[in-house]
């Protein structure tokens, strides 16, 4: 885990040394969107050969560091179960108050499974709004149903 | 929060005698979404008096229940840290690999601060898939910036 | 949690006092295998109506226990993260030793994903052997690759 | 500890320098497993001298390193208890379901006593179909019955 | 787990009304050790029909806690992962203190592999001194070889 | 804490590179036994000034290293509170598992009070057995009684 | 446990409803400090037979009440690993401040050892200052050196 | 909290180098305890100016951690909440033992409060005993009453 | 502390029933707060006798119920040590991000020393607000210096 | 989040080697209160770039020095969820204490809903007092309704 987390510190430090940009590193891999990337720069999605390079040569990465890019990480990017950062925790927050709701309504409309946390994607953009702008995240995860046998 | 607690566990008990749906009970609150009332009865939630008397008396609770629908429950839906049920624990798992994702991009769209939990608002609906139907939720809340002084 | 905890402590106590076992059970309902059916009754899988009518009736239960045994339950059968009974602790134990490996050799052979914990079948059969019969146990889930976006 | 730990850095570090895999790795010492090779190589299992001597020299291990390969290592592959790895804790999740399940049929079939984690092998493969492939693992483990005295 | 629980307070209670011990009650099952009987009476180990009969009729159980008490339980005899009662807190500390010296004699001695917990028997008994009578405990496990495959 | 730990891993690295063994250090020290010697060596007990002088020299030690060797500890082997290591868990389980048996025989014979873990001694041999050796432990601690006041 | 939580709070509501104080209840059995009289009332130490009839009889209890109050109980008296109660969380406080403290000064005066909580004493009393009255507890427990061996 | 700890390393280090005790640094500034100072040393109190000097000098720190001796350090001297050490542990076993007694007994003496960990003296000392000598601490703390308002 | 526990939940299913609130329970008892009377009502502060007189007989307790309610509580009124409650969790937040702020700024103003939470008092307000009313809050505790002896 | 870590170590090295304060160095950014300038300082809030330059540049600090002090750090200023520091706890046992309290006064002046601590300022200062000076805190943060939807 060390290897990647190393690699992942150089990107930070390089992004900020260089007044840089996450969505501005994904417009340099246009097949992936800038959820998908930033994800990965910050160690939990490994990247494909070709971003991994073209986004490693942009950052004066290693040959080596740009191998770790490419392999899965092991994934888990809060250093508590409980994060203590307020932006996260809002998230961790959603998830203890409507937990029992989403299990409830999405048994409703689909019967026993879940939703898939790996066929997956992600989208999360400025919401304009007279009251004050929102973040809207949009999240589509395949309903997987429970095998039984 | 027993108090809640004892109410919530009627309606599920009620809900499952009679083969009613959380969709269904809320249609019987129509200004209300159906994450919204799911949640409230729940126990996630409170509800607006009008919504508390009309669903108590189609579930027959008594007057007490429905008053204490109304007060502002101690919200806390999980019975541990990490969720063991595995359609809630995705959820949690998309906040751990995700996690500094979104605080990464949302500092970059919008500066410091979060995405309220608060002035909130959630649509959880199927997406029709060929591969397989999706599970599609739209999160909404407002962008908070620190305030400095 | 508690509607279905009740029903699978009446399951507990009948199947005891009549001498009953959990295979036997499960050949009331041929279409599903005994560990499904061992799993279901233990409140970690929902049954479908006829099983769960089938064995119902066997063992008496009411015709809320019958319905409460179709929901998907909130899944998570041990009281502690770390399972205090020996047999249960040796498959904990299991993840903790060989959990970096299920993770290289299923990355090694599969690509970035994981194998499914939801569409997933299991058997457990005893495997004989001179020098003391060996429990075995198959698991095939399915692969889920990560998807990219 | 820590002595083991630098030596399992060290491989991997090489690992993905050089584009190896655990497959190829395991090759090199025939009479064992690709599963227990790689457990040795992360660190879980010790290697018998011969093993240790010949992937170390692949490796450019010192001599020291392939001593230290050799000592039965302080297991426990992961760095929390409950792993934060997707792929990882979806073993950690069948435990949770599945663990009284194991209990109940290995008791059934058994009677009183555990399934070994010492006296245990593994094969981990992969099983081709149409509707996409599978993960299969095989466990077999001695039936250890618990002596009464 | 609730219906040993309910067995072994039963016991507990008529233990201290009729000023019984349990080495007394230890002699009702001539064939097991004190150990194993008070283990078994206090809810850890499943006693043979002959022996819970024996002493279920003694102490005046029904025909169904007389079956419980053949079931192998749940086990785990402690409120907290560390126990809050000194006598007990001292074993505990024990495997805190010497755990590591354990596993470096053993591993000396017999190389990899552990000793067993289930094929295992105890004897405690008291031992003179005439600085005072200390506590003697012979534990007994057998050596199971870590298997190579 | 820091200054004693780095005296450990000095001794396990310059055991393993000359091939000693705990027990032939031990015999550097006749006065001590195998497993006193081993759990100072780990840290865990000081040594008198003459045996660790006696094994300082032997393993190149300094002379702040040997004095190091002399100070009382910060007791406590292990790096988490539940054992992952499978040898030494077992010890875990014991104490779990037979927890409230240690308590109610020492009571019935004692009366109130405890074993001591400081006047202790402990003697670790292999007990030869056809069906297998087995690891034989014995152990002696004084009895304590509760001081009424 | 819970024979002896069902008299400590027997014990308790009494001493409520009639107005009666530790000190007067521990005046009840004079050859016993009012410290582990009130210990044993609140759970924590067993009461020799006569004073738990003194004692018994005065507050009304059962004949099996009696018995219990003379059985060593599971001790630990409270809720939570760090207490929230702030009077007992500042003692604490005073472990995880001074914890080393103790230790450093204790084998300094001593050699390796500790200091017995079992042959152990304490007086709790209230000093008189002009700056505001203190609590004054003495504590005293034998010295017990590590055995060598 | 580092640049405290790298101090505090490095008194610990120096002392034992030279073979000094607490005791004899604590005469350096004889103003204060030696129970303050050596608290002091390990990190826990800040030194006054004069006392930081004559001490510093004694064992050779620079100016800057003579300065990081006079800052009230973040307090906690322990690397767990259970401390493993056996003798900081029977301290953490008397608060968990007479937790509710210290509340019971001081309320009944003083009404609502606490007793100071501030404001808050202590003494620790040999106690001659034929039996064996004793530890014998005394503590004194204000009393400080609840406000009401 | 169950017996504190039944009073105040009987005290909160009266205060729904009848419509009542914490400000008018306050106003019964003018020479406290309603801070104080709304926390002993919750179970966290001990009432005056007057005090709980005069608001038990408002709210029908019993002669029992009203002596219970002028006990010094055992405090601590959350389930859990992170709050699960958005609105308790945010007080969490502040301490966790200004924890080290507090400390600092109190530090350079008064010295080693910490703020009092017993002589303490609170006052909470509604703060009008053209861009939306605020909560404000002020709490003011006597700094205690740290003693030196 | 080392980045700002180091940062941090290396502002509070400094700040003792020149014998600086919080307060003056908040002189240098006039527009900020000492309150957000100790917390940016302390790594728990961003500077805006003037405020960056001006202390940075008073510190020593590099050009990367103050960019990382201008981005929003991960927050979470405690290194265990309960704080061992004494003052900090002391802000913790409020939360413990008053949590309900706060909770049940906001909502009956406010309805259901939060006290923002993002849209937050705070206050702390010297409130004189004969009987000893008190440490006054004023927190001010926008009560933000629970939105319905």
């Amino acid at each position: 885990m060390n290897l990647r987390l190393e690699v992942t510190e150089k990107i930070m430090r390089t992004k900020i040394e260089r007044d840089l940009t996450w969505s501005g590193l994904a417009r340099l891999t246009p097949a992936l969107s800038k959820e998908y990337v930033t994800a990965a720069l910050l160690g939990q999605m490994p990247l494909p050969q070709s971003a991994a390079e073209a986004i490693g040569v942009e950052l004066g990465l290693t040959d080596f560091d740009i191998k770790v890019l490419q392999e899965p990480p092991y994934r888990g990017s809060l250093p508590t179960t409980v994060p203590t950062d307020p932006l996260i925790y809002r998230f961790h927050e959603l998830v203890s108050v409507y937990g029992t709701t989403f299990k409830a309504l999405i048994h409703e409309e689909f019967g026993d499974g879940i939703m898939s946390a790996i066929d997956f994607r992600m989208n999360l953009e400025r919401e304009s709004d007279p009251a004050g702008d929102r973040v809207s995240i949009t999240m589509s995860g395949k309903f997987l149903p429970y095998k039984r046998y």
